[in-house]
């Protein structure tokens, strides 16, 4: 079995031809350095990294697994080494800002690298994955001492961090979460309660480790508002250890090599990371982040998947192809058999028309933080708004079934451990589920983001697809299908779901093709840009496109029609 | 976790009220007595023996599985007993003949019996998986010699059988294999080579076991026309071991409750079954009996995991659903949401739907058998070859698919083991590729059972479907699209696929959304039947029957649109 290798020229590609990546970036003045050559050196380096670190430690990642003993968790083989050779190498602050000891690098390059990254051991990199997340949440909510205390370590990488969240009793529901906080007289707390399904939350890959731990003050209200973040370190700056204990890590179908730890907390000594009752508001912060990485993961295991289903394809022969040369007696290579071909070709449509979505979204959130101009940055947050929940649940629902479809490319060989196929398909499972489940995407997309203004935003971000796409026949296409969903959305979509009579689940009934329709729209302009771009002319990027338009865009009706039929009878939608 | 419990009152409505199944059968004069009374009866028996026996064994399949250890398996614990309380109660030979040592009830009941056997305990279930194809397969040709020693054994299952095939360099392509058979003075044959991927080809469920191997005579001609099937037990009649060495099983995804084995062969003595190159032949007996057994496989699996999440969404809660009547700070059940309402009634209209085709698919199997008219035995021998690789492809398929969706019900609780819901994805995944990949069934049903003939197979099918019908919405609805169908058959797909100059891999490319098509027709018409039978007015079958309408037919218009515009512009499709 071969690790995995970052292909850096594709991706390159994709920020250079098709987003012109450096000049949007030089055009920003804390990013005029980000010139092609920067950009270039950096994806290479950290592709060298991730291939000759991370990717062999994939395996023994998941066959042995993170282990756990008394409390204590030991991670797979290598892990330790890799991670810490990691953080000295200065990945992990790579988008951090200078003055917190990072490097100042535009969050398109951080995007980049967590692609890769969790292609080659999406097990290993859920231990840094919320690095980014934790730091931005301490840099802007926690008080001067928490920072001096915290925000380089966090930064740096040298000490990894933990999102407590989820309960027994409350998983997509954090206002149900009801660990206590008890204020103590030095103006810290003491907290109590029990974290389910926290990823990393023990593990010996660094010295310390910094929870952020949701609970409630005794005197909070029910719901949301009344949770408050906190910050519980394994260790205290005194080197004592605080009240936090790994009680079990849980068995899993895959992602072995990340502990998911059920967390106690008994009155561990706790300070609060800004004000009370916004604790959700302090956490949004790391949650948006740490969508875009989980879409993130959907395209690197996609990748991971068809790179083992493309290569196995190239080199083992099964039956006669239709039309075959082979001679006689001979059979052809698996790529030449139009089913194969047709599950490799629409994954690569998957995975480039995934990467110009969500590379553009890491450009947005550089624009979104550096941009002069407010409105410049008010467009760009309405894009990260809009197309991080559909990354995050298009791009994962994708890298499961695709590596599932690449599995198949493997015949028999597929569902035996040998090629390691089979193991994407069970690690990239969980991520249709972790960072709000697909489902609530799909929820909050519709029901948080677009009815609540009148569509006003989602109409913006159609009207930001529409912008140089050309005259193609393609660009046609999708000229036309904006056209027709905006007019599904005006007509039908806003008028009778805020209909006063309308039933209050009848939204819900249709938030998944909603979402499926945004994802397709995003999709052709993806390959309507890639289109547009020079040096797409060959069958690299021909099949991929050619299976874009053949076998995925056709969803588009699927989706529309569902919609359109449950919005002309909401009262037989809502059952 | 609970254990699976088979729902027989389910499985007898479809039988007794949408299929007229008493009836069809009493009409045969083998089967007089097969009465509702007795249909029954069996039903609830060999439920009992499933839920009792052999469900409470599938966790222990998984987690401890099948041990290898110098060329001998030992089953996973309990498997043993089961099975030979299995054999001895008489299941195996259910649908054999009586003057075989059977009881020559229907197919039909078999079928019912591996469907629930299936969704208890997979892995279990494959070891007698293929005993009624190896019976049927020595009962058509094996010599009377030969028949006097296996036959009742394998008919009443002391005996476990294998199916040996796949090569190392032969998996889809069985005409590849390079298995030698040297004649013997006495008139049998030194049989040698490597099989892969041979289930149960090593265990100690049994005393013996058969396998079924397909192997070259030394003058054969290459291809599939110079294989010949022969006869090698584990232990000859005078007790003496045989040349044949289960050299290791693999480490798959699932299934391991199931020991996959790589069996050598050297110069194992062997008898001949059936003529000399007529082995596929041979064989074929068994791989369609197999194949429908995959496709029942897959609905029994579907129903596993939906009774898993069914009885999760309806016991625990989560978020507030639109609309609710909860208590404030009150979370409502999981079965509220729409979203999971949506996955659970998808998933039951697949169920059941599947149960309608694949019972109705037994039932003419029994025909086929027994009907005194030759017309009628044709539109059975009709019916099954165009139905099983429907049947096979796609309820493999939904089984993986909708089990995943399943999963989505439980949120993270689903990606740890504890529920046993991961267990039904990753077992359920080897469906979709063992006994033909489902690739290989829409090649199947396309390229060889319906170009051939002109489409008169599949014409003929479709009429068979309007028959009947009524005059509901629903039955219109089918209607049209049959009649459009066959529109796109007669006008675009069999002039253009079978043109002069239609490139070679033209059909090759629509045979999955050929497939698909045929699938949703069938559905159509199962829903039609349950539609028109009584009781079907309640919830029970009024929500999956809204979620076939809703949620999976749109796909119909989507394939054909594939199929459409492939077939308008061949050379485009043909890459």
């Amino acid at each position: 079995m071969n690790h995995f290798q970052p292909r850096t020229n594709d991706m390159f590609f994709i920020l250079q031809q098709v987003l012109q990546a450096p000049q949007q970036l030089q055009a920003l003045p804390s990013h005029a350095e980000a010139d092609a050559d920067l950009m270039q050196q950096v994806l290479e380096e950290s592709g060298k990294f991730v291939a000759e670190v991370v990717a062999p430690l994939n395996r023994d990642g998941d066959e042995i697994g993170a282990q756990f003993r008394d409390g204590a968790v030991t991670m797979p083989p290598g892990f330790r080494d890799a991670y810490q050779a990691f953080w000295q190498a200065g990945w992990p602050s790579l988008a951090c800002a200078m003055e917190d000891g990072g490097q100042g690098l535009p969050a398109v390059l951080e995007a980049t690298l967590y692609e890769m990254l969790s292609a080659a051991n999406h097990g290993w990199t859920m231990a840094p994955g919320l690095l980014h997340g934790a730091y931005e949440c301490i840099k802007h909510h926690a008080s001067d001492e928490l920072k001096a205390s915290y925000l380089e370590k966090i930064a740096t990488g040298e000490w990894l961090a933990t999102m407590c969240l989820t309960e027994p009793h409350a998983g997509s529901d954090l206002g149900m979460c009801r660990t206590k906080a008890v204020p103590m007289a030095d103006g810290r707390f003491a907290l109590s309660g029990t974290k389910i399904f926290i990823s990393g939350g023990e593990h010996d890959l660094t010295d310390n480790i910094v929870h952020l731990v949701l609970a409630r003050l005794p005197d909070a209200p029910p719901g949301p508002k009344g949770l408050s973040l906190f910050l519980v370190p394994k260790f205290y700056e005194d080197g004592s250890r605080s009240a936090v204990v790994c009680e079990r890590i849980e068995e899993k179908m895959g992602l072995h090599g990340s502990p998911t730890c059920v967390m106690r907390f008994d009155e561990a000594v706790a300070s609060i990371v800004g004000e009370p009752g916004k604790g959700l508001n302090a956490m949004f912060v790391m949650m948006n982040a740490a969508r875009l990485h989980v879409g993130l993961q959907g395209i690197g295991l996609l990748e991971a998947a068809w790179q083992k289903a493309d290569a196995y394809a190239k080199e083992r022969r099964q039956m006669r192809a239709p039309g075959s040369h082979a001679k006689a007696g001979e059979a052809d290579f698996i790529e030449l058999h139009p089913a194969m071909r047709r599950i490799l070709d629409t994954q690569r449509a998957w995975i480039d028309g995934g990467r110009v979505v969500a590379y553009r979204t890491a450009l947005e959130l550089d624009i979104l933080k550096h941009h002069p101009e407010p409105q410049r940055r008010e467009a760009a947050s309405r894009w990260c708004a809009l197309v991080t929940p559909v990354l995050k649940a298009a791009w994962t629902d994708q890298a499961f079934h695709g590596a599932s479809a690449c599995l198949q490319v493997f015949g028999g060989h597929g569902y035996v451990r040998e090629w390691g196929i089979e193991q994407v398909v069970r690690d990239s499972r969980v991520a249709m589920i972790y960072e709000g489940t697909n489902e609530i995407q799909a929820i909050d997309l519709l029901l948080r983001k677009t009815l609540p203004d009148a569509g006003a935003g989602l109409l913006a971000l159609l009207d930001d697809l529409a912008i140089d796409l050309g005259t193609s026949d393609d660009a046609t296409r999708l000229r036309t299908a904006l056209a027709r969903f905006r007019t599904l959305v005006t007509g039908q979509l806003l008028p009778r779901a805020s209909a006063p009579d309308a039933p209050p689940d009848l939204a819900h009934w249709i938030a998944e093709d909603f979402l499926r329709v945004v994802t397709l729209l995003l999709m052709a302009w993806s390959w309507s840009r890639v289109a547009n771009a020079d040096g797409t002319d060959d069958p690299r990027w021909q099949r991929p496109q050619s299976a874009f338009w053949r076998w995925i865009w056709p969803e588009l009706e699927l989706r529309m029609g569902i919609m359109a039929e449950a919005l002309a009878r909401p009262a037989a939608a809502a059952q």
